[in-house]
């Protein structure tokens, strides 16, 4: 099968699929132990400026789990800390910058992306992966929201009161600021894309944090930037963010082929939010896999039962958390392919391509 | 005027008000320089056991902004740890459970309340109050989902991860858990208002981390034990959580008389969500009020015109930030006073009682 036709790729223009799709957020990293053995003490962006080392801990999952796509190794902050913003992911707390983002004169600290020279290494990986991998890989990058928050709060927030604050006391500098974080992430994602990435997720985690007003004005433009502009290159675009349940029609508004959903809003109603024309990803919640394969198993199929067969591609609503027992996931992606797969009975009112 | 009629007595009640009465959750806090001078290296505990301070604590904003209601300086962790489990609340980061509960084992820490015996400075503190306001009082309360949140994860969540593994992996635990918490939310809420509060919140703070479906089964029926059970007592029951917007209308089923929203969902749509005969609270961003007055008066005109002047109390989001200017508020309760006040002419279009 060329990969053209594999399963996630149809599944995310809608097109008819022999079995439901899946891959899960974060299926590369802290729940596995082949991964923690791998990056012994190098931190995150050390092993992600390692192509070797990051295209290994990219494969791990996709052998373990058999899963329909693989995800780069990487993190959302990679290409401003290649521009030379000053900042360090902290383990248990996210990506700290030095120096937080506050003042027009901050601005002056980023420069446009130029992947060739400023993520080599990124390219790279990909390089290595797609030689290799037979399904295919998401690149991905921030939105600019999500980014900026790290970049004025200095780390993880729980209010945003600081990024709020500098987009309504200052919206001329948040507007510059969107302006070259979009550019930022477009570089990376085309060189992501060029470099032979099949799809890219667009992650803009925190903007459930936003009311819909100030996520239309402050928010979606430097998304839908990112997003148009890769229109051209023909990959499906994945748009995600947790708590986004306003903002979804938005989200699939802004450009996306494939809008990504949490678990707080069953997929029968993300699908009326968002429209016919693009797909669903999504939605269990990551914390019920820390109840047992049972328990999992269950909400599963509640959730395949909500998102149909056509324009859909399992995951969960977030990320795997790090105490998840991987065996609990792959058991997830057997069950995900044998309730879906076109040979077997359909159940009564199943919605069938 | 009698306190039953009250601006925000009345608004509670959906009866026809002067004016929109105004309160801000957290408005005795940290935001206030003359209350970090009150409380000086006291812990927050040790202020809520000291009527004297807790009560003059609880009048700071009330003078300072002239709002419509005084709300019980305290936390929603007072009446567990008044019962012996151990825990502090940490500066700056909240509630710490020194051994979280996990197991059948760990039920047996929680015993019923006592208020009289328990928490008789809370007792105290409403006396004193009551005889002192010249504007309602409201207690409250933590709803049992969010209290059980802290006693299982052993402090503030991000992903209530083994909150969420308890109730799906032993429900029989979690709704044993829920039982006595809801017993212990019931009996504090009942003490407070036999002692004189006027009204009372159900803080279900953390509520929106979970699905709807999660919701209805594992948190709602304990809080309508909570609030049906304060029913025959005659006050406005409140029901507030963050990111609720998937849930208002059943935290409006659970009995409450007042459904606060955060601001996430404009208040125009919480009010189709919640139905008639409800009142909503709130929901002006908290973070918006660090960006200075002029866009924190541009937002709250926008936050009225959705609310209404019936059945509405205007109020944050959630609650007040510390670092929040407190002549801000000032302001914002004299501009909700005076764009809502009968006597100003109607603009356009708008509903007047």
């Amino acid at each position: 099968v060329p990969l053209a036709d594999s399963p996630f790729l149809r599944a995310c223009r809608c097109q008819p699929v022999e079995q439901v799709p899946v891959w899960f957020m974060r299926q590369a990293g802290r729940s596995l132990p082949e991964y923690r053995r791998l990056r012994g003490t190098a931190s995150i962006l050390e092993a992600v400026r390692d192509p070797e080392l990051a295209a290994e801990i990219t494969l791990q999952p996709v052998r373990r789990y058999g899963v329909d796509a693989a995800i780069l190794f990487s993190d959302i902050v990679v290409p401003v800390a290649a521009i030379g913003v000053g900042l360090e992911i902290v383990p248990g707390r996210g990506p700290v910058v030095a120096e937080p983002f506050g003042s027009p004169a901050d601005l002056e600290r980023l420069r446009p992306l130029q992947p060739e020279l400023d993520t080599p290494y990124v390219i790279e990986t990909v390089r290595r992966l797609v030689a290799e991998l037979d399904v295919p890989l998401i690149g991905f990058a921030g939105a600019p929201f999500t980014v900026a928050s790290y970049l004025v709060e200095g780390g993880p927030s729980k209010n945003f009161a600081r990024t709020k604050s500098l987009m309504h006391g200052d919206p001329a500098t948040w507007f510059s600021l969107m302006d070259a974080l979009a550019g930022i992430a477009l570089a990376s994602l085309r060189s992501q894309v060029e470099a032979g990435a099949s799809a890219v997720q667009l992650f803009d985690s925190w903007a459930g944090a936003l009311s819909r007003r100030d996520y239309e004005r402050f928010a979606l433009p430097a998304s839908r930037t990112v997003l148009e502009g890769l229109a051209e290159l023909g990959v499906p675009r994945i748009h995600f963010g947790v708590g986004t349940g306003e903002l979804l029609d938005l989200m699939g508004a802004a450009g996306a082929d494939v809008v990504g959903v949490d678990w707080r809003v069953p997929l029968t109603s993300a699908r009326a939010r968002v429209g016919p024309g693009r797909a669903l990803q999504g939605n269990l919640d990551p914390a019920i896999c820390l109840a047992g394969f049972d328990v999992a198993a269950s909400e599963a199929r509640r959730v395949l039962a909500e998102g149909g067969t056509t324009g859909y591609v399992f995951n969960l609503g977030h990320g795997v958390l790090p105490e998840t027992d991987p065996d609990v996931l792959a058991r997830l992606v057997e069950l995900v392919h044998a309730e879906t797969a076109l040979g077997r009975p359909a159940a009564a009112g199943e919605a069938r391509p």
